[in-house]
């Protein structure tokens, strides 16, 4: 059983986890605390970016000699696979450390063996200590697994009244500089961006990430596009990035004639794919939303009012106010002059 | 000139007149810093409800003797009529203050020869330090001597995608028993609740603040009702609180044949209304914007997602992005589940 002590360097390694968030996509959001052997934090670090070091090894830096004989607390099962940084495992028996615990286990095969591997080496070995809260924290990494589709988050900029284009269509722009810059490092973070060709037709958009630095690998951009209309000089099909115009026949078509989302998150993870940002329009977000493929939602909210055009999200699949999609507001931040609202679907 | 120790008094005293929003309808939102004779911060103090001693009277007994030679740095200018607490220029003389540093003097008659008086027995007055900022704190206040109209506040609740109702026109309920409660205490601070006929005819709500304790007095409720459609037995004509149904015929009428809106708050200015809360309907919100007849807006945004449905604004007279009504986000709070978003026109 996890000690008090445990309890609360556990919280703050999920603390430390989230620090991670926009910075290692392909890698897992990783916190880990070091106690001495007297119960005492002498280290914390978490997965700061991919190829960085691992928060373990972050944490057993920070404690050096102090860690010897203590205990580690990770929010994921330490890795044993010789990975860019080396296995975690070796780390942390290198280190002297006498017991490791840890909230979740590693559904990843190539890495499972870790609590085996530290087991064999004579450290004692806790699991799924407040491994709800650290899933959830982590659900970016692990819904993947769980699913056999990409995690996808659906990002929207609207007005307060939930528009997102104005009565004549015109919606440049309806968030400020820092909101939209925001939307680059998302789109830095993922490997996937999908849109609609609704989109792609109003607005002609590049869907590149636009960071600065540039992203060392810029995401696949999907357009969901039934029949196969995106013109050949869309700014989506440049060589800025890799592109895959989805079309029925291509991806797979449901029963109404249209592209079937499922089949399409299922291909794309069959091609390697883990993180997906959906970024519009209305109704492909709908049809996301009503076959229950969103885990995550950004909205980016300006301070402005426009009474009329386009809503933010259109028919999904919601009748009355007792089917309502109801989420977990998990982060509300001031960009600028916008509000970012981030949730999730609640458990 | 007012002194850099004097600057950061008032920034602190604006601050401290914030915490008043919700407490003191009738009354102007007040902060009050007293500094000694060497400049040090002894008292501080706003007006924390109506009736209760006014800011200069709460910052001078926290200062006590520590006030005498000292420097009063206040928001508005003190009062110099006998109200229910007594003039605050009678305090600020008893209590031996040297100096009295203003932002905004008072426009209301009755009061305003605070500073001649304080000047009249010896004390150096300065005024319009940092007016603007403290004007726009209190700006709820302010804004009906400058207009001639009840300040008009905005309240409106809806989902992520800018939803105030489902499809089926079911709208029970979107937003938590926390969100609901502040609406409550946001009525209970107004003097006047104003409603359109369509939002009376589809929801038949009360208009009541239902607070523990209930207030003192329940704010005027206004239908705006264009024909006199309100039913005998709406329960907004209870007898829980008073009523107008304003009839385009009693109100006067635009050129549209509609309530013409100016003239509405005009009439309730002169029956002596300061403060109104907006509460919707869509069109009938729409129709106060495209007037600019609002100064605030209160969000309260719940975590969830329609796709369809009546939206929270309708017909604001914007037909395009740069015709967007644009303002500034004052505060945003999480209420419950819920978040509250709290904007003002831009300046």
């Amino acid at each position: 059983m996890a000690s008090p002590t445990e309890l609360t360097a556990m919280r703050r390694a999920i603390e430390l986890s989230s620090r991670a968030v926009l910075t290692t996509p392909p890698n897992p959001d990783v916190g880990c605390v070091v106690l001495d052997a007297a119960g005492s934090v002498v280290g914390e670090g978490w997965h700061e970016y991919a190829g960085g070091p691992h928060a373990e090894i972050n944490a057993l830096r920070e404690a050096g000699e102090r860690a010897r004989g203590g205990t580690a607390v990770v929010t994921l099962e330490p890795c044993a696979h010789a990975g860019r940084t080396g296995p975690c495992t070796d780390a942390l028996l290198a280190a002297g450390i006498a017991r490791v615990v840890v909230a979740v286990t590693d559904p990843n095969d190539a890495a499972a063996d870790g609590a085996a591997i530290l087991r064999a080496g004579g450290v004692d070995v806790e699991t799924g200590v407040l491994s709800g809260e650290a899933a959830r924290a982590n659900s970016r990494w692990l819904t993947p697994f769980h699913t056999g589709r990409p995690f996808v988050v659906w990002k929207y900029a609207a007005t307060l009244d939930g528009r997102s284009a104005a009565a004549d269509g015109t919606s440049r722009w309806i968030t400020g500089p820092e909101a939209r810059a925001d939307v680059h490092r998302l789109r830095a973070a993922v490997d996937t961006v999908v849109a609609g060709i609704g989109t792609v037709l109003a607005d002609d958009p590049q869907l590149t990430a636009r960071t600065d630095p540039p992203p060392t690998r810029q995401p696949l951009r999907v357009v969901v596009d039934r029949t196969g209309r995106t013109p050949s000089d869309a700014r989506v099909r440049d060589d800025a990035a890799p592109t895959w115009v989805a079309t029925a026949a291509e991806a797979g078509a449901g029963d109404d004639g249209e592209v079937d989302l499922t089949k399409l998150l299922a291909a794309l993870y069959r091609d390697g794919r883990r993180y997906v940002l959906l970024e519009g329009g209305p109704r492909l977000a709908g049809a996301f939303w009503r076959d229950g493929l969103v885990d995550r939602v950004v909205g980016y909210v300006a301070p402005a009012l426009l009474g009329a055009g386009r809503n933010a999200l259109a028919e999904a699949g919601v009748g009355t106010i007792d089917e309502a999609i109801r989420l977990d507001v998990t982060d509300v931040t001031v960009l600028g002059g916008d509000i970012r609202i981030t949730a999730h679907r609640k458990a």
